[in-house]
């Protein structure tokens, strides 16, 4: 499946791992590198060798983004894997029950409405790219896991881009959240 | 997963299949019985001896209702497992990847406020218990698959519920789908 993604930490991988926080409830084990893999199967149990831990999520059709939003994030939001964004960001988040037990439009209200979700992303591109997977229905222990990319010069700018989505109403429910930064120097250990 | 749901085609099950109609795409084999099983992994690649097909899907949060439809389907949608409820439908669909493009509130606007698909079901409760099972992100052949349960003397108002359903703008977004009614009889084979 092209849309699924798995994220490997632990000694593997182009990315190394410049920071792991756990932001909110349980964290993840400190590893040295992450290695990204588009593709494979649901039905992939076993973890390979010297892996710790493996975030697993599918990109998928918005389930919040309105047509206006849509054309506007299409319009100016960068394809990941541009040669000068070396640096990443891997931030898994799990939602309160609550969140779950909303009915769309109280979610859409408080994603957007409340929260400005998407206009504090819009604020940000085209500097970065974000590739959103989702975990919940997978039985995961995440909800989402977001992969962020940009160039060290657009570093400050992204830090402000976490710290805005962070104090939006939104951002009470989230009951878990571990804060992943990388790096990609390239060596494939 | 709890929220795993399988549909197995063949020779056992407590439902025994009296009609399999394509009603759009391609069809699915013949079967004589569907056994439903709740639960298992989604790692679980093979399938039961003697069994013809496989359909599975994932209960999940609301994608579409809003709060005010959230509080009338909880007040008076029937749970499945009624006693009485002896007869059912288990309808697979796949919609068009134009659907998909669509952002959330187009997709909205054309199942409630154009295809009042929420308010025909309303319509037919209590007569009918209804269970929704996602099955697009987890890369199968059909984008959902339902399962009706109602009472017999409930039939003609089913149908009723069907033919609505088809008959509005959503469906025109509907590329595949498969008809199959059943009865419970007991027995195991």
């Amino acid at each position: 499946m092209d849309t699924l993604y798995s994220f490997l930490g632990g000694s593997r991988g182009a990315w190394r791992v410049t920071s792991l926080r756990d932001v909110c409830g349980e964290g993840l084990p400190p590893v040295e590198r992450v290695e990204v893999v588009q593709g494979g199967s649901l039905m992939d149990a076993a973890l390979p060798p010297a892996t710790a831990w493996r975030l697993r999520g599918l990109t998928s059709h918005v389930r919040y983004a309105e047509r206006s939003e849509v054309d506007q994030l299409a319009a100016i939001q960068p394809a990941t894997g541009r040669v000068e964004a070396t640096c990443a960001a891997l931030i898994p988040i799990r939602k309160k029950a609550a969140w779950w037990a909303l009915a769309q439009d109280e979610r859409r209200a408080i994603f957007e409405s409340v929260s400005h979700h998407t206009e504090i992303g819009l604020t940000y591109l085209p500097a970065v790219a974000r590739r959103l997977h989702h975990s919940r229905d997978l039985g995961e222990a995440f909800d989402f896991v977001t992969w962020f990319e940009y160039a060290p010069e657009h570093a400050v700018a992204f830090e402000k881009l976490v710290y805005a989505l962070r104090a939006t109403p939104e951002w009470n429910y989230v009951e878990r959240e571990v804060d992943i930064r990388l790096v990609r120097d390239g060596q494939h250990a």
